[in-house]
């Protein structure tokens, strides 16, 4: 274990002085990556010799990059995030080194921009094809940036199954040690993610109830309205299950699952995720025809526009599930016999991500009569479109109660945009980038995570591939096939739409 | 035991024909009763056949007590209350009886009103001096209006102590069941009081944190701004300790601290609000110098204005406490180590009556740094002067927590009064006087409980008298005398202003 694992943050970790950016002209780096480091630079979040160095195969030089940056701001900032008076500033960080990143001899390159110092702390961030991965590290290498002193952050997709992971992993592992990675899940930069640790364990109240006798299951649903648009050539072959379930909906299944963490640091945090992924009841052969569902969109409409299906968009048959829905078990003493249901899809009804806990009904009801129907008590927390959370409780409704108590259920709101008017919502990137500009390891996945996870998804793959699921259509616009929602109510079990 | 202690509504019991009120001139008829009997006659809550006859010692026929019943509603009504075509025909129910309550023979007077039929359903209220209700039982009694399908309900104070209530409780148990005695603590016909049952029992993420483990106190605070006002005879003599304390709050107490009831009907509810009064620990003489604070206000100002002191107002010297705060425990296994801290007083900065659920701390804490500092959660029930329920949680505040994450306490608000907008805000004695008419006894106090609450109180006066406690003078305007603060900072607690 290396220092990484220690308390957040070592001690040893210095704020890198360098920002070295694979990627830099891609789409990411413009919608994200550098609207992000200029919302750091425009509030001095981050220190006035931090270089920013760009790199990708453009033949441009310092003035094209800042002048294609300056286009990317001036697209991409959010109305409230605009600074004007900083853009020129930031833009006098930037650099720019073309390279190909297939070709570690050409990494030389980069000794004129980043100096001399071999010291120097230097945060590393791959915004490239995975198939890059392995060259760019041995350019790296070659340049002499794999010192104790750097750190490397990688993008998603890291392999699509436990094998190809572990190549990228092994090949990442061959130059930095996992203390040096920060693997990318931008689901944890979000600051309701982060709240609902700050609410599981700011609070006495949440963790007496957090737990099979009292939770009934818990849904997490990613819903797009979008379909494949410009990513043809990723997403197919890809799917659902492995663009969105394996990374973002288990890593915040583990965070609703885990058990309470020492303390907020790296270690703990991801020792007791890694818990929970591990703990994960593998969905094989025998139960994916009845804990899987696999969907594909045909044409239909979304938000009143009617829209072509996914082998149109494609112009070929493909195999690919653009739906996934899964009944999953955490199987440990706080979550024996709890539910939960993860569902993810493309060109669905509405564009939200939540999570629900949905508490179990009250043993006995003390109230007799029509009006006094419990319905049982549920946390809702909602990370997009607006971040929120909501519980929902019964009190009574005012009145006389002539033919017995008359009980409504009502909202307790905690709107995080009103609570906190005034504070700018930040994009994801915003934190990640930072932390792993001061070299803050615990909102990035560690490698057993990971592999954890890829381990319980490779199952599903596998059992999709003996079983011969494949995926059953269903109409742009609506909530996946009729299965996923068979899937809960067998169970007795509504989606929260 | 009798039918009323079964299921609620027993199905003999029939709603009233007949009315009787007594003290139909005085202050608290004309204020709240009679607005309160208009309301459920507005709303066509009780039935046309049901006969309001007023009686008091005024010699006033139908029409005289029709007027002043008109110019009560004209003045008391509040704005949405008012519905003014209803009024002729509410005028119409209404009839008058002069007699002279301690003159149980002039009680023959009532025959020619009452009707004929001796088992017509009868609702009695009385709302005299607790001084007539010997004879006024007794006249009733001769006037054959104590039969099974009479019920009688009673006004405090019940006495002013467990022996005096005694003798009260004796005398109507001589003409009336148990079963068939209502006595009133109007505070049990707050919405928000109701409420707390419907939170409490209609919630599944309740009762687990309801106990000794998850809440580190209680405090109810029962907070008046006026002074002794036109209540001089009365209140001298008696002071807040019986005033407020023995009945309002301790049913409060009660209900906050009881255990499920196995229904809400009269003899669940009561049966656990009587083990609770019952587990309350007594507060004796080598206990109250320690356990409880009696004051007695000085000049001050309230609300701007300056007021005279108690003595001023009563021009002679009194030994009557105006202000009590009391430390209680319930001893039981909920309630271990768990303080009740109850205050009242008039004269106090202002007007507000509630609960406040205070949870223990967190065991641990995950975060570190200056921004991590948790307040404990808190559950707080107002009913006064509005009706809400506000919950405090801490939440990540949005930022990229360079030093540490920072959280802050957040309210989570059901304000009944939104909530349930459109719903006009009642008199808790419309629901206490349509529950006498109906024979539903589930919001009045049985005699166990009565004589629970004057145990547990009359061994505090004994306690006062032996160790010679009297009231520590305070400043109106303030919240009572410092030694109610040092009550609870001694144990580390804030009293919630």
């Amino acid at each position: 274990m290396t220092d990484a694992f220690a308390r957040t943050p070592p001690s040893a970790v210095l704020p890198a002085t360098r920002l070295l950016l694979f990627g830099a002209t891609g789409d990411l780096s413009q919608r994200m990556l550098l609207p992000s480091l200029f919302s750091l630079h425009a509030e001095k979040l981050i220190g006035p010799d931090l270089k920013i160095i760009g790199t990708a195969r453009s033949d441009l030089d310092d003035a094209g990059f800042r002048a294609a940056a300056a286009e990317a701001l001036d697209k991409f900032l959010s109305p409230e995030a605009r600074v004007p008076d900083a853009i020129p500033s930031f833009l006098d960080r930037l650099h720019y080194v073309p390279l190909d990143a297939s070709k570690p001899e050409s990494f030389s390159a980069l000794s004129g921009v980043m100096g001399d110092d071999p010291n120097q702390h230097t945060a590393i961030y791959l915004s490239t094809a995975p198939s890059l991965f392995g060259s760019t590290i041995a350019g790296l290498q070659k340049a002499g940036l794999d010192g104790p002193n750097c750190r490397i952050g990688l993008e998603k997709p890291l392999g699509h199954d436990l094998a190809s992971s572990a190549v990228i992993n092994d090949a990442v592992a061959a130059a930095y040690t996992e203390g040096q990675t920060f693997r990318i899940d931008h689901y944890l930069g979000k600051e309701t993610v982060q709240n609902l640790l700050a609410l599981r364990f700011g609070n006495r109240m949440f963790e007496p109830l957090w737990n099979a006798e009292n939770i009934e299951h818990v849904q997490i649903t990613v819903s797009e309205t979008v379909g494949l648009e410009g990513r043809v050539s990723y997403y197919d072959g890809v799917g659902a299950l492995r663009d969105m379930l394996q990374n973002h909906m288990l890593q915040l299944l583990a965070l609703v699952a885990m058990e309470a963490p020492a303390r907020f640091g790296p270690r703990s945090v991801r020792d007791e995720k890694v818990k929970v992924l591990r703990s994960l009841r593998p969905i094989d052969r025998a139960t994916v025809a009845t804990h899987t569902v696999r969907g594909q969109y045909t044409e239909g409409a979304v938000g009143g526009k009617s829209v072509p299906g996914y082998i149109d968009e494609l112009k070929q048959p493909s195999g690919t599930e653009t739906f996934v829905a899964v009944k999953a078990h955490v199987d440990n003493w706080r979550w024996h016999g709890v539910p939960f249901y993860l569902r993810t899809g493309k060109r669905l009804p509405n564009r939200h991500s939540e999570i629900v806990i949905q508490f179990r009904e009250v043993p006995h009801s003390i109230f007799a009569g029509r009006g006094a129907v419990l319905q049982s008590n549920k946390l809702v927390i909602r990370l997009q479109p607006e971040e929120n959370i909501r519980l929902t409780v019964m009190a009574k409704e005012p009145g006389l109660d002539r033919e017995g108590i008359r009980l409504r259920e009502v909202p307790l709101d905690l709107s995080l945009t009103t609570a906190f008017a005034g504070f700018r919502r930040r994009i994801a990137y915003e934190r990640l980038l930072l932390d792993l500009i001061e070299g803050d390891p615990t909102l990035f996945v560690r490698r057993d995570e990971v592999e954890a996870q890829w381990q319980w998804i490779d199952a599903i793959r596998d059992g999709w591939d003996a079983a011969n699921v494949t995926p059953r259509p269903y109409s742009a616009g609506t909530w996946g096939p009729s299965a996923a929602i068979a899937l809960t109510e067998r169970d007795g079990v509504h989606w929260n739409d």
